[in-house]
């Protein structure tokens, strides 16, 4: 990176640290009426304000201050999208600590990865999630108290245990909130470990700040929206969703505790509470949309649904659009990048001036580079590929919000994983001529074969229109001769059955003859990460040897 | 100011450094085919889009560099709402020079005095007003190249001038923008000069980078938004507009130069591009709302008016939204403060909640602190008034885009501009229990009359509600025995007289006997500064002897 040049002294207030104390303290000042409504793990919706619940905040930090957690320590926390999560948010970095992020769906192994890697002091768990913790707490060992979050006394056999609400009662709000700088950690997040195993990034103040107001622009929020975060709290902090709506004063609305089987539990809010913004990914709004329409909703007008993770499909982002007069606003990003790096917001002079179909195209893209991010796309030798929406090259990216390394991975390592400045994203993509980018795959799953590339996602994507196919995941797979070829796994819809030259005749509108998969295999289900997202690892390793 | 506590250390990456340099070039990469509709001194419009303009913005950054400009130096820049005034905006930060800005409307002293102060070495100048800087060129010795804006040559008599137009078509493009510290200046802005002379503010890239932000979240700026800036560009900015629009990718509309008397060449703009936000102060915005009726403009719908500078009157909002359903927005802001640090956006929930008549009293408050801004009201001991909307006191600033000094000013002067990291407005108001604020008087132009306090703008408006009256202004002069009593100016409508029991009968309705001005005086005109704020000062000085 070019070295920092240094002017004329400003005279301003350059010192003034963003941080996300400030962010609650001035928010709660600025919009103490605007409301949270919240559900509770036994199901039940509640309200309050932002000024009635902040006494919680204060409180909650000086328990924890009590507990002898200090500047810097870090706090792990496993929740659903709960009211006292919302709390913890606040009251954890209030005092300096950092909230870490602990997924609950990680595998076992993963999560006290997590745990040890972070050298969380303080673990808070919901009632709900204790069974799990239970069974990792002995490896745990770094672990001095667990704080546990429910309405009254639990079974639980947890060392060294208290409960939230015990602690709140006892505490007495803080008092005087330190000036913390903003380059200090706020937050942690793990990444999914889609690829491997989870990676630690450390969120600064400053960077959710910046993250905060870019995707608050992004998105238009204002105080007139209600937003409701369907993204688990726990991921990559819901994209952000609670801090834009904290910023903005927008009224909140947390869903707690649910999952793709029970959507029909909260998809009533969105309408009920009159929720304008609401976000997740592709595997939990395909689900919503049947829920939905089960339920009789025809008319969504003014909802924006910011879905990303994966790419959802253009006939999702159609679904809700002709059913219910919903906006898909497709994003893109990862943990390492706050996340949001681009949004894909169809404008007014593009709808004048583009056709349906082409409109339908945009929307799978995953959209423009905001300001503040630089983001360029490159070759294998490094150069910059022609804006065409063609060629394909990995994504880079470098700006305030974007990880500049992993906790604790040692430097060899890290080597590779930037360059010049930019994180590598390890994610596959073209760009076009209006800056409009479109993800063809990870570079770990993109198929080489016989010197070429074959995008596995296109494939899937292909397939995924055939009326047969309900589901469709693509690997590449180990050959002797082509490096690698494809192969590919499909649910069908009920009473289906497919053929090779079926799957061929359709590939063929889209693909070149030496492209199309030798083998495929038809199962009930295809292997899933913790969030949803086709698992790559594990099928490649179950079908190994199947070109050898 | 509490000292700043280190925490745990990110991984983010916090040196990548908030510029105006990038901004554009992002902007640029992110919506090249926005919109940019312009208006030159001659009357005429052109349109272009960023990315097309984007040429001569390098050009001329490439051009500022070949005439010896460098990192830190001044360039002064004098010029209406020009195309080129915004590609001065963007190239001479771009280099890491400090865009000066000169207000054309000062008193030929003032405005020798700010580009000395400033150490402006280049000033460039629209030839509209190359006769103002004729007169001063011969007392500014440290400029050493005069750039003139024009279409082609002109008469003139100024040393070492050149055309920009020149420079621009022998320029090289800048090829590598320097990586410029966020904090460093990146342009200077000097206060209006209604309490003394002009004082100077350096404005931070980080500062503006962040006020541009806030800025566009409050006004709920978007990519489908059209922008026209009618407060002049060389006034703190015009307010932020342009780096709003530029951030958004909103279509922006330059409408070069015009005055209040010539506001029919503009406004046509409004209807014919659509324009969705624009600001002014209220001198500006009342003659404008009689140019709109008298072109036959019925409506307005979707209009934010940003309106600040002073107080607009209650009425002026009302005929806004009732005779074309355009939104007034009210602001409060400073020279020292970027300027936006309160904007009043009336929401859905208060309109539901408030009677019409409660909802036209919020109108005319200056409204609520933006996040980020830390904003106190205090007594003369420095306590906190209570939140109750009566009780007043000084408004105190901190935030990132609120200044922490003045440029060059002694510490000895300095010392009570500032308390405890506190800029010092000198403004003085109250705030509610909502947060709103509601400023009531300059501390400098407050009566202070036999201990007691009287607000002159509370009873300037409340002799504008007079229906003989067309404008007042009220000034405390001193007096023997009470120290101050009010004395009030007043331009009365046309053909119309008024006695002292017809004022003293109107303003019974709101001001004790005692409060009540003994003298008053019937003029044509009431001075104004350059920028059409009463000059109270001269006020003052004309009538000094009334009550000796
Ligand atoms: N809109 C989208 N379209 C396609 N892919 C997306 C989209 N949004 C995110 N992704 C994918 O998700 C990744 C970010 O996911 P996350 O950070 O949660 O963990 P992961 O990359 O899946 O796991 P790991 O890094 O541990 O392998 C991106 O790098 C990209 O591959
Ligand atoms: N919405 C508003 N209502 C009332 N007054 C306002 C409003 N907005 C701005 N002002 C007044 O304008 C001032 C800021 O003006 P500016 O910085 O241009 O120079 P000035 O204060 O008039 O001049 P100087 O500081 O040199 O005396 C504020 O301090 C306040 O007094
Ligand atoms: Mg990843
Ligand atoms: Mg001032």
């Amino acid at each position: 990176m070019a070295a920092v040049v240094h002017g004329y002294p400003s005279t301003m207030q350059d010192d003034y640290q963003l941080s996300m104390g400030r962010l609650i303290r001035q928010a709660v000042r600025a919009y103490p009426d605007a409301e949270i409504v919240h559900r509770n793990s036994a199901g039940e919706w509640g309200r309050t304000t932002y000024r009635e619940n902040f006494d919680r905040i204060e409180r909650a930090a000086g328990a924890f201050a009590k507990l002898g957690v200090e500047v810097g320590d870090r706090v792990g926390v496993m929740d659903w999208n709960s009211l006292r999560h919302y709390e913890l948010y606040w009251a954890i970095p209030a005092i300096g600590a950092v909230f870490t992020q602990l997924n609950i769906r990680l595998p076992e192994d993963d999560l006290h990865y997590v745990i040890n890697d972070s050298q969380a002091s303080v673990v808070v768990v919901d009632e709900t999630l204790v069974p799990i913790v239970e069974n990792i707490a002995p490896q745990a060992k770094g672990v001095k108290t667990w704080v546990i979050l429910s309405e009254g006394q639990i079974d639980h056999n947890l060392p060294n245990a208290v409960y939230y609400e015990d602690l709140l009662a006892d505490a007495q709000p803080l008092d005087s909130w330190p000036n913390i700088s903003e380059t200090s950690a706020f937050a942690a997040g793990y990444t999914t470990g889609t690829t491997g195993r989870p990676k630690g990034v450390f969120y600064s103040h400053r960077s959710q700040y910046l993250h905060t107001y870019n995707t608050a622009k992004d998105l238009s929020a204002s105080v007139d929206d209600v937003i409701m975060p369907i993204t688990p709290m726990f991921h990559v902090l819901s994209w952000g969703m609670v801090q834009v709506a904290v910023m903005v004063g927008a009224k909140l609305v947390l869903p707690g505790q649910f999952s793709a089987e029970t959507l029909g539990e909260i998809t009533g809010a969105l309408t009920d509470e009159g929720v304008t913004v609401t976000n997740g990914v592709p595997a939990i709004f395909t689900p919503m949309f049947e829920v939905l329409k089960s339920k009789g909703v025809t008319d969504l007008t003014g909802l924006r649904l910011l879905c990303g993770g994966s790419e959802p499909p253009a006939s999702l982002i159609q679904s809700y659009q002709e059913t219910f007069n919903a906006e898909v606003v497709h994003g893109y990003g990862a943990t390492e990048t706050s996340p949001i790096v681009t949004v894909n917001r169809v404008t007014e002079a593009m709808r004048e001036r583009m056709s349906q179909e082409e409109l339908n195209a945009y929307g799978s893209k995953q959209g423009k580079a905001s300001v503040n991010i630089d983001l360029k796309i490159v070759d294998g030798l490094g150069n910059e590929v022609p804006a065409d929406g063609e060629t394909s090259g990995e994504i880079l990216l470098k700006g305030p919000w974007i990880t500049a390394s992993y906790h604790g991975m040692p430097e060899e390592e890290l080597a590779d994983k930037f360059v010049d400045g930019y994180w590598r994203s390890g994610d596959v993509a073209t760009i076009d001529a209006h800056g409009f980018i479109k993800i063809t795959d990870r570079l770990k799953d993109v198929i080489k074969s016989g010197g070429e590339w074959i995008s596995s996602i296109d494939m899937e994507n292909a397939m995924i229109g055939h009326p047969k196919v309900a589901q469709a995941a693509v690997v590449g797979l180990e050959h002797p001769k082509w490096d690698e070829r494809p192969f590919m796994l499909l649910v069908l819809r009920d009473g289906e059955t497919i053929t090779k030259d079926e799957i061929d005749e359709h590939l063929r509108q889209r693909f070149a003859d030496w492209q199309l998969p030798e083998e495929f295999e038809v199962v009930d289900q295809i292997p899933a990460t913790s969030v949803g997202k086709i698992d790559k690892k594990v099928i490649r390793n179950q079908y190994q040897d199947r070109y050898k």
